[in-house]
């Protein structure tokens, strides 16, 4: 077995929850707070650590506006973003793919 | 996108370190502790950690016994990990697949 794409395997991308959420941006150009939480299934406080995280790490940007004067917070994918979740994907293909081989 | 997948990732098995001992431990009948330390570079200390998770959850058993006089630790993988484990890679593959689509 070839340890590296473990080794490789992004920490911020790899968390399940912000997985999730990547894998949801990676779909769109941008998404609201309020769609998100909905689709995912998270509480307020889970998902607005999970966007901190993955803003800090410059993989997501995040717009406040208002909408029928409403406060409006979109997400989407940073270029950065975008790349390193491709990455992370072709790691786990290749984990998933060595494992298959084993059968 | 369908979230189902990401929110059934066992969290056993996701951290990146356990995901490497499962994946070492599938490929082979058994292993012993300073084998699965050298194949992944993991100090004692993580190993021995992610060795006791992995036990507590019943997905490995491990053994102890001497060889030349010295102990002997091995590790194998229990039935109830296989298929953890092969059910793991399977939603992997299905997150894989679904990001690929989006391409």
């Amino acid at each position: 077995m070839n340890p590296e794409p473990f080794l490789q395997l992004d920490r911020v991308i790899h968390e399940k929850g912000r997985l999730a959420i990547l894998s949801l941006l990676a779909a769109t150009p941008e998404l609201s707070f309020t769609e998100m939480r909905e689709t995912l299934g998270m509480t307020d406080g889970n998902l607005t650590t999970h966007i901190r995280i993955l803003q800090e790490a410059g993989y997501i940007s995040i717009t406040k506006s208002y909408k029928n004067n409403r406060p409006l917070t979109t997400c989407s994918l940073t270029t950065a973003g975008r790349k390193a979740f491709a990455e992370y994907i072709n790691l786990l293909e290749q984990i998933v793919l060595q494992t298959k081989n084993l059968k």
